[in-house]
């Protein structure tokens, strides 16, 4: 019997990834990783502006994108989203505001564009819940195919997650995949269950090659954290179809954040190597 | 044949599921309701400000409860949620922010206690999905026990939604009423679908009657508003089970606000009267 390898599209290339994404935030996104050798995004979960700010500019060079709960800082001013922008310019990576909107189109519309954080102002990708139905990504992504300026956006749909007893599996996902392929141009990608590989190379296997495949749940050391998050390594993760790692308290958690923030870079990019056989 | 009533506890009064609530902000919304004889909650979608406050002062009188989304107010300033509180107490209605929560408990609680809008020092109720999992419930719920002021408070639960292609169905919605009953004394009810009867008449059958059914999608005029909203009449929602009914645009987008505000009052009202037979 002779093995043949599975080919699909988690054995391209991030640049090819980027030709075939039709979401101009997923298109830069894979060309970002391809140029810059990461596919790391640090979740900066710091809820004091100096230490958030400070958080951010350490990881910089490190990162593909930086992962916000603008909502959980104290005492917010829009001068705290205008140098988080300047850091990601400097630095290059793109910015993810983890808001998980999950309310009708119409009023997750006045959530991303008003009120205090101004979210579309700033953030190159927002999450949407689709719980709410497909109405919310639709009014999201016409939104941003709306604001005209140069910045590139996108949706990035909750498909799975990866906290226990969480109701993001079988048929919920697979309409999630659904609206995603519906909506393709508009959608940057889905988060993925880091924490469980087997249903995460489900979600891969439906996914379109444009869509980048985010994931939460993500640790060096295996396992749980006893606060219902389970986690899986950077190299199986990848493996099963996760195209960039979200971080969190494993580096700002870390003895030496820096220096943790470099070993997952360094798992995470020698994982993507692997998979698509460019080692 | 004889036919025999269905008595079930939507045909108590809701003096009596006062008593049988275990939630303490459910415990006072019915009692608010049997007091002041209303059942209608006006969703306060304004994004300015001075008319946020100003329709908040006008239906005040005709409310059990004003529901927000502080998050798409301009300009805000910590003194709006203060005047909002001093409307509540003049006309004793109580206040639901419709967040719609939906991250792990820990990221919840920080959205729910900490950044701009601090909704733990003002809100009565705040709603969560409960596709993450129960962590989001016995998160919440544990913060409101744990801040120890007099302002009761608790968590619903968006068992089921009223918009098209919504995924709170069959399944997802029997998860959410099995996690309402896990944490009853945190949960103050769920929301149901007002827009379709039949699924709501489900959700009601399986809920304690200590949970109160709360009911977006109720129009006066029933039908669809061609945005992917589905609307039934009051007098049918609440004879399927919702408690309280949620009416926005129906309100403030008619042509005199209060005369529409005492209809849907009134609408709501008898429906209630009628169904516990006090008519």
């Amino acid at each position: 019997m002779i093995v043949v390898g599975l080919m699909t599209h988690l054995n391209s290339g991030y640049e090819e990834r980027s030709q075939q994404a039709k979401n101009p935030a997923a298109k830069r996104l894979f060309a970002l990783m391809a140029e810059k050798k990461t596919n790391l995004i640090f979740s900066d979960d710091e809820t004091d502006p100096a230490r958030f700010l400070g958080l951010a500019g350490t990881m910089g060079t490190e990162i593909a994108v930086l992962k916000t709960h603008i909502d959980i800082l104290e005492d917010f001013t829009p001068n705290i989203t205008k140098m988080l922008v300047e850091l990601a310019s400097k630095h290059n990576f793109m910015i993810f505001e983890d808001r998980k909107l999950a309310d009708i189109g119409n009023t997750a519309v006045l959530q991303y564009t008003k009120g205090v954080y101004k979210i579309a102002d700033w953030a190159n990708f927002v999450n949407v819940h689709v719980v709410p139905g497909p109405g919310i990504i639709e009014g999201i992504g016409r939104t941003n195919e709306q604001i005209g300026d140069s910045l590139p956006r996108g949706v990035i749909i909750l498909s799975q997650m990866s906290s226990e007893g969480n109701l993001a599996t079988d048929d919920y996902t697979k309409k999630a995949v659904e609206f995603a392929r519906k909506y393709e141009g508009m959608v940057a990608g889905h988060i993925g269950n880091g924490g469980d590989v087997d249903e995460l190379a489900k979600l891969a296997a439906l996914s379109v090659p444009g869509h980048v495949i985010f994931t939460p749940g993500v640790k060096i050391e295996e396992g749980g954290d006893g606060k219902g998050q389970r986690y899986s390594s950077p190299g199986k993760a990848i493996a099963a179809g996760s195209d960039t790692i979200i971080v969190g308290r494993g580096i700002y958690g870390a003895p030496d954040p820096l220096k943790a923030a470099k070993a997952y870079r360094e798992a995470g990019w020698s994982a993507y190597l692997k998979r698509c056989s460019k080692v």
